[in-house]
């Protein structure tokens, strides 16, 4: 099992504990992401792009900014387990249909 | 090397090829994960939360919910690229703060 | 009547001509608030600060921008239609929280 | 001079006191309502439908809700007058397209 896999299962277990499964429904978690994509845009968005780059940013600033990260990815992975998607397969899909783009 | 990191690499690759390094600066990837968030978001709008479910929606249409759960994906695989972040780890890190808050 | 409160109006009339009262539902239309700020981003994300001004962008790009942004408020304007919400109320409350708060 | 624009007059003078207007380019505003609609959303994610109905909604919910949406607002206006946009007339020419398509 690789370890998208295995943070899916323990995601899940997490939101099993809490009977949390009801209300994680795919409509619901894709609401989710873009919640939390947007506390990720906002801590960027004062920030000029040289100011947001790893050597110029606090360490305090940076792991504000993994948390929110970790909180896109939570729920992402969350939505792929609900809807039965394999996320590295998708994005394996989607890097070939790029490649074909651009 | 776990397959995110090889996913990493890859976008990397991609990346460099097209000359795409001076546009991911942080700050634009945050903007990107928020856009693709925005339109994975829109693919559920009209849902209703029982709609939204695998067994209730179309093949055309998980494949593009999956298209666009990629894009949100890759970005953000991107984004903690240039940060120099590693996502499971951040992610486990999360996940233990959740464990204690909830 | 205010200008915001006629283009309520007006979004209301076509909405209903359209039969789609049955899905402006507010958690719908908060989605699809969210769904064209992405697209609103979008536009910006690979451009600098500087190329993002009026005077360096194209006109048709600053005609997407408008498009973008006019979305973006019929959406708000919708929502605050079936919440029975005032729009420039709640503005003017915020206004005066943001005046005491920085 | 319609409320709107009053309000957008304010809402510079609010910035230009705080000498934020460094801040307030058209990139920075668009991830500005980009983060305030990832708010508003996150407050309808765990409602029903029918729960984020106006008559399901505790005051203090309205009240959030209310303030997400007047941030929302609030970054679109500004966003508008540094980009010398006029609100109302891109809604209603948004308005004019959309009766050609739908």
């Amino acid at each position: 099992m690789n370890e998208i896999e295995a943070l899916k299962a323990e995601i899940r277990a997490f939101a099993d504990a809490r009977d949390w499964e009801q209300f994680h429904t795919p409509k619901n978690l894709s609401m989710a992401v873009a919640g939390e994509a947007g506390e990720l845009v906002a801590e960027f968005q004062w920030l000029t792009e040289k100011e947001s780059e790893r050597s110029e940013l606090s360490a305090e600033k940076l792991a504000d900014i993994e948390l929110e990260i970790a909180d896109v990815a939570i729920y992402l992975i969350r939505l792929t387990d609900v809807l039965n998607v394999d996320l590295i397969d998708v994005i394996r899909k989607k890097l070939a249909i790029n490649e074909g783009r651009f």
